[in-house]
């Protein structure tokens, strides 16, 4: 018996996106990219993952489109990873696994790094789903419109 | 060489929550708790994950308080695992999912679910980090603010 389903033709979004990026690995080299982090050392120096695994995720990455490998900028022979426009788009996914994690998992006067505008310095406010006309949309708001039987 | 570092004072959200939920069976069972899933056996039947994975996953879940245990809606003995108000917090980080899936992993015109606002049945709008103003947060707009060194 497979442990898996097939995902490639789960006609369900969320499914396709965890079956991506949904590793401890994959979500914590997103992170790191988007603090501006590009080598292959650096990663391995941040996330302590086995370097074997590390290479691993990181090709699945490129392999999505969510990464592109590119000359150092430094013009020294490194290769660096950078994001795509695909994975940039990751970057709700990773202020709401942030936004969670301050509210629930730190103690009450518990240090932790913080999200901020550059502009103004402040922290990002609070991202919620809303409906078209800009009201908060709670989950009970909301439902999955299932595809149809057949339709996959 | 330990494989993973300590979580519980990673002074960042992001790992916190990642160590937590950054599961491919966690975050599908938090997708199946907003699509109104209560029960071990209907879990197991939309995920096909093997038992003792799902049990691990949904204990885990449990202790964290982000599904609590009650006894069923109907009367019967079964128990039914409901999201608590700290896992409804998570609607944020299933939505992100959703929508980037959305955009990146269907070829054009290939069907996929939607998550729709019940009172207009229309697909809930793209979810985006937004600056104190209202203006969109792009990722390069926005930089995270560690905590000093020591102050762990």
């Amino acid at each position: 018996m497979p442990l898996r389903k097939p995902l490639s033709d789960e006609p369900c979004p969320v499914a396709r996106s965890v079956d991506l990026i949904g590793d401890r690995w994959s979500l914590l080299i997103v992170r790191d990219a988007f603090d501006g982090m590009r080598r292959f050392g650096d990663f391995q120096r941040s996330l302590g993952a086995a370097k074997n695994i590390l290479a691993d995720r990181l090709r699945k990455l490129v392999d999505a489109g969510i990464l592109a490998l590119q000359d150092a900028s430094d013009g020294t022979a490194y290769q660096e990873y950078v994001l795509t426009p695909q994975g940039e788009r990751l970057f709700p996914v990773v202020v709401a696994l942030r936004q969670w994690g301050e509210r629930h998992l730190f103690a009450p006067g518990e240090r932790h790094s913080v999200l901020v505008d550059k502009r103004t310095g402040k922290a990002v406010p609070a991202m919620s789903p809303k409906a078209k006309d800009g009201a908060l949309l709670r989950p009970a708001d909301a439902e999955v419109r299932k595809v149809s039987q057949g339709t996959r």
